[in-house]
């Protein structure tokens, strides 16, 4: 396990072929999900030399947290895909490395057991904006409850795209118990529950439902970052969805020029 | 059937070798033909967030009509090349999705029968100017009492340019009933017909033989935009002939900023 | 016989795999020659539409003479490595087709018969200064004298570099009758023979010799263009001589923007 | 033999596939040590014409000494992984084509005996700051003893990042005489000679130890020169490690624009 390709392999050979599917699965052409990576190859970095990094130190802090290790576990769906224990596992292993766990609203093990899996970690949890708006305040009463630290409300899929996981329903293991679906999940019940008449009004509605930060994710143009700092959230992230919602827009990594800017 | 690419992989295995060597075909080394589809990787789309797309309406009007679907069935000549049913399927796919269908000149399907398969669909006639001037004018006539909306003028090909689809008399199912050429017919035959000698004075023409709309169509620079306004012609659409004609011309998309602009 | 590249073909299967190593070599890695034909890939034409193309004239001049076809046959040695008829042939064709060629110093066919297989044709002598400056004098007085009605003097080659056609010896039935060496000739000797101290006095020089139009072949910088004019050359030909010489170049479409320049 | 390929697919044949994944081996995923030859694709040489080259003279001068030939041999390590002679024969060498030769710390033969092998040759020793201070200061002196003309201090290596030669352990027959260290040596106590907390204090401290001129190799960027400057070094070596150390950085090539540049 030397380089993210080593990983991306031993995934491909340890994952059933569904799971494989589902993971690296992209939107239309996938021009946009390979870009994200030959994105990176367009920059340079630029060393300086002979700084004393005996005692490198790689924390930082994020909403007023401390975390060891700079790069967060971002959003992902279903981890009982890859393996039984899920997003537990995904827990445990990022308490151990203390950093940042961001649960999926779609996630296949319930808020409270990841929660306590991850205890004292530090977890956010992702929103969608659901048809079903007591639904969505509950999860965010929840999330306050069981002591995630944030709200993260994706905004770039107000309808779920078309990409390239062709399977119509989802493996009977996979259910979703925190929004009440169990299996056998058909795709086109999930793409439902989604609310795709969402606007700046709901962000302020969430914001005024918790006191926890609120962090939009799927911003990928200044216009909407200059907008969401005027709405009072507390950061963005700098996303094109992995490349699995919109093919033909901007790779992540070239869209405005921070990526997680918290603003208190 | 997912992305374009599905369909083009469809059609390869579907099509008699004749037809598919027609249809993929283009000129001379075929960088123009390939530019074409890798232009679209040299822009990006920068989407924004956080509107209201649950009553999304993809409804537009060209030249005064309202079409449903804002993506026009292209001219392309022989369509009983792919399938004994040729424009007539066209025809009626057009119309069940409420988009324009250009018929061509070299249609394989008498106008009349097209006409009559898409009513009540908006349907334009392509036109190239044939030496005979009788022929020509009496296209123009037929698209007007068949009820077609406008004429496109095709002007990026005032001679065949050589391209890939080498046969050299098409299949003898082929014929031109329009233009009053049965089958078997040779390529050499057809070349014949196109004048060599068109300048914008039989555009003037044109417009003065009817009262449809006009459009240009294989403009690639601004300089002929500027003129085709001043000719006062009410649309372009900026083509490069499908990388077909002229090879090493700029990709269609990289032309001129605007592909189908009505001034009327 | 469509594009280039079928010409190329059909080379590579007719010749022999000597023949074919000579033609198809370059220097160095070959960057050089891999892009003078990329580079062409880094153009593109606009086509302007509409204008009457029935008489569509090729005919142009060149130093006073007119050829009705633009694309001249450049220099090339050995044209009996390819066929028996060598550039007897080669002449024949370029007079069929009423263009220009330019014989080379290395012809394997003695001039005087190149210039009555070509005759009435238009033939350029390509010069290199010799060591034997008398032997560099004769071939242009031996130029004047058949008819030749320009010297194209190559400026880019003062020592031969390597490249990829490794034989040590040319085939024993090749023989530069023009400067007197019969086979088999060893590779060494010819190499031998090129003035590796030529500067811009002998450009004054072959001038001074001769009332027919100097044109400098090899040129690829707008400086070394500026000093041509000053010397009062009749022309330049902007060549990095096919990638066979100094690798790592610019490609000669990239070099500056004009490639047979007649001053007169 | 003929251009660089040709050595790397000769060395591939006949290295053992250890010594190959030695000396093939990059940091990361490769990008850095892969750019670094592509690169010099992204340049081109413009070449001026008629200047008299027959007397070309490849001589130049580095740091007050003359070489015949204007590239050098650069540090790497261990050379009997590639054959027994290892560096005695890189030495004798470097002093047959009168170049120079820059030994590495990592040598897998006494300093001693290479500069006896390179004698009346140029040798310059490339030097690390190792957490044992002594050592350092050691090699020094043995290096003017033995009448080395400069020292090479590595500035961009304070921790060795990880590449694709993955054995753990170096094969038995390669020892470091001149830092005290036999076979077989465990990668890990090489990396835990190294000192991380170097800062340019230690690069006044080896200026004030030495009469001998300092190079700095591994400087980057432009600022890094600066400093250099300031700290009144004789020279830089522009250089990335040869993509083996940090992925991701700029290629040699492109980093600031002079890559030995002699200040005395």
């Amino acid at each position: 396990m030397f380089s993210l390709s080593d990983f991306e392999q031993f995934a491909q050979q340890s994952l059933s072929s569904d799971a494989w599917s589902y993971y690296s699965s992209g939107a239309g052409l996938q021009q946009t999900m390979k870009d994200n990576e030959a994105a990176f190859l367009r920059y340079r970095l630029r060393p300086r030399v002979l700084r004393d990094v005996s005692a490198a130190d790689t924390r930082t802090s994020i909403l007023g947290n401390t975390i060891d290790f700079p790069v967060c576990v971002g959003v992902t769906a279903m981890h009982k895909l890859a393996h039984d224990d899920g997003e537990l596992a995904t827990a445990r292993a990022a308490t151990k490395y203390k950093t940042c766990m961001v649960l999926g609203s779609f996630s296949t093990t319930a808020m409270e057991e990841v929660a306590e899996a991850g205890s004292p970690g530090l977890q956010w949890l992702q929103l969608y904006i659901f048809r079903d708006r007591e639904l969505t305040r509950s999860l965010i009463t929840q999330a306050e409850r069981v002591g995630f630290k944030a709200i993260v409300l994706t905004v770039d899929q107000p309808v779920i795209g078309p990409d390239s996981y062709k399977s119509a329903s989802l493996p009977p293991h996979i259910s979703f118990p925190d929004i009440g679906l169990s299996g056998p999940i058909n795709k086109e019940k999930v793409r439902n529950l989604i609310d795709s008449s969402v606007t700046w009004e709901e962000v302020d509605w969430v914001k005024g439902l918790t006191k926890l930060p609120v962090v939009l994710k799927g911003i990928l143009t200044a216009e909407d970052a200059v907008e969401a700092v005027r709405h009072g959230v507390q950061g963005i992230i700098v996303s094109n969805h992995g490349g699995r919602q919109l093919d033909g827009v901007l790779a992540s990594v070239s869209g405005i020029s921070f990526s997680l800017c918290a603003t208190s």
